[in-house]
């Protein structure tokens, strides 16, 4: 017997759509409508009125609980997701929590009365004692102990690979500069691997931290700067960072990739007009995007997922600062 | 009698927040649920029983539909308009359009069927036919003949300034370049405040056009340079624009500002670390934001809304390019 997926391959478009003409909801173009009566019919598809009508009754709200969506990296990230959802047949609640624990039990709860469906997201609070394992969520960057699903990017890969680079690109004496958090997110693992790599290696490095989000970055750059005159490679946590690293020793009277190679993480920028282009980790942001939605509704479906933790391989881009 | 926004006065906080006290839904801090359970005593707010209920079964999402967030403009919206929302007990429901009229249309659809309350739309798109007064709706930079509620920023005066600005700078010879809507969308005024101003000073000018959204803009701008050599100042559609004309000038040997004075539009830069530094009329995201919320809450409301249009003034920012 096929599947409403089925008519959706068949007819070439969205389990949505699909949803939508059967449904008679929505607007659906006439010539797509068609494409997909004809292959209801082809398929001989009945759709099972019964366990229609219990799905309509369900949540078809998904919601993406993130620290600000006023943030280039989150934007993305919430493109892809909401374009995922759409294709099947669900929407996008977007919470902005700032990084307020409230706001984002807030959403817990509603999740508890089923008024959303599933959630995804980014946190970097400790709500963890408010999370159950029996409800759907994946979490993006953060890793809860009670196996929370997650999807990453490769971080300690990322930190090994920032360092080989810098080292490639001549620097001998490297840094790693960022925020500390105190729960286990998985930003952390980039100074793991760029640490591993150093030893590894045999290359003299320091780490510089503050407890995460640094209250004045500006400042503690300024101290980095006075504190450790003699680093010529730096890997800054996030692409912003290294933005504003690179300003700062600028202004200090050093040369950016002359006297010091710099590398940043996230991939923010995807063209070349504003200057520098910096030389970073990109994170894989479509495929974390696309893969926690298809985990989340597996999950939302009462199908097992068969890991708890999706890493996703990041790659190196080149720009103007090593 | 006092209502619930009273209350929240009184309290400090939101109408959501009194709202998720009230029903025992959501979680709020024990310090503020205190404070709020103050206030109604207080004020001796006796919260409307049957009207709580009908409220209740009423839809609190606002659905936002934009061509897409992922695009620095539309998300620092999107994060304001989140914020305001939610201070009002309501949701935001994100709809990337992708430019795409069945999916603004599918929305509109939602909206016909009481799942969502009111739509904030930007769109560029004829969808008008399907527009009907009667729905709240509130359009972000996009005026509707059917008289929907429109918030946009000056673009008209937006257009001045930047001649003014690129006249002050030095530039005797300006163009505008940007894409060309065919419908009756705002931005189209920054063009004709532009005009109008080189025409009441006398300097002479080009307009260099090409329909909206421009296919190739690269080739676009080196068609531009070809053609105008002796242009001195510059004014693009969006700050997107003015920097891939930057980079495309500086490679073809011109430099800026010194040959060209240039500025965008938007205001996209909130810092100072990449670079140029755009020289900008920078577009009053947050208080447009509010405002469209705040007039879409009184068509949910049934209240009467003053003005069919609403338009913020809008500040020049000096960078780098002129």
């Amino acid at each position: 017997m096929h599947s409403i997926k089925d008519v959706a391959n068949l007819a070439g478009v969205g389990v949505g759509t699909v949803s939508r003409v059967i449904n008679n909801i929505g607007s659906v173009k006439p010539v797509t409508r068609n494409k997909v009566i004809e292959a209801i019919r082809e398929l001989n598809y009945v759709p099972n009125q019964v366990a229609r009508n219990f799905k309509m009754q369900r949540s078809y709200l998904v919601s993406l609980l993130l620290p600000s969506i006023f943030n280039q990296f989150f934007s993305e990230l919430a493109y892809h997701i909401e374009d995922e959802l759409d294709r099947n047949g669900y929407q996008l609640l977007l919470c902005n929590s700032g990084g307020k624990p409230e706001k984002e039990l807030y959403y817990l709860d509603m999740l508890k009365q089923n008024k959303v469906a599933g959630i995804i997201g980014i946190t970097y609070n400790d709500i963890e004692e408010y999370i159950h394992t029996d409800i759907p969520i994946v979490s993006i960057d953060r890793h809860f102990s009670k196996q929370i699903t997650c999807v990453t990017s490769d971080n300690f890969e990322g930190g090994r690979i920032a360092l080989k680079e810098l080292v490639k690109a001549g620097a001998n004496n490297v840094a790693f500069i960022g925020g500390a958090t105190s729960i286990n997110s998985e930003t952390r693992n980039r100074k793991k691997g760029f640490i591993h790599e150093a030893e590894a290696m045999g290359i003299p490095y320091v780490v510089y931290e503050e407890p995460d989000p640094i209250a004045d970055d500006i400042a503690f750059i300024k101290r980095f700067l006075k504190k450790y005159p003699e680093v010529n490679g730096v890997f800054a946590i996030t692409d912003m960072l290294a933005a504003k690293y690179i300003e700062i020793a600028k202004r200090s009277g050093l040369r950016v990739p002359e006297d010091v190679k710099v590398i940043g993480y996230d991939g923010i920028q995807d063209h070349e007009y504003f200057h520098p282009v910096l030389s970073t980790i990109r994170q894989p942001v479509e495929q974390m995007a696309r893969k926690a939605v298809q985990l989340l509704l597996k999950k939302i479906e009462g199908e097992s997922v068969e890991h708890e933790d999706f890493i996703i391989a990041v790659e190196y881009w080149q720009g103007e600062t090593t």
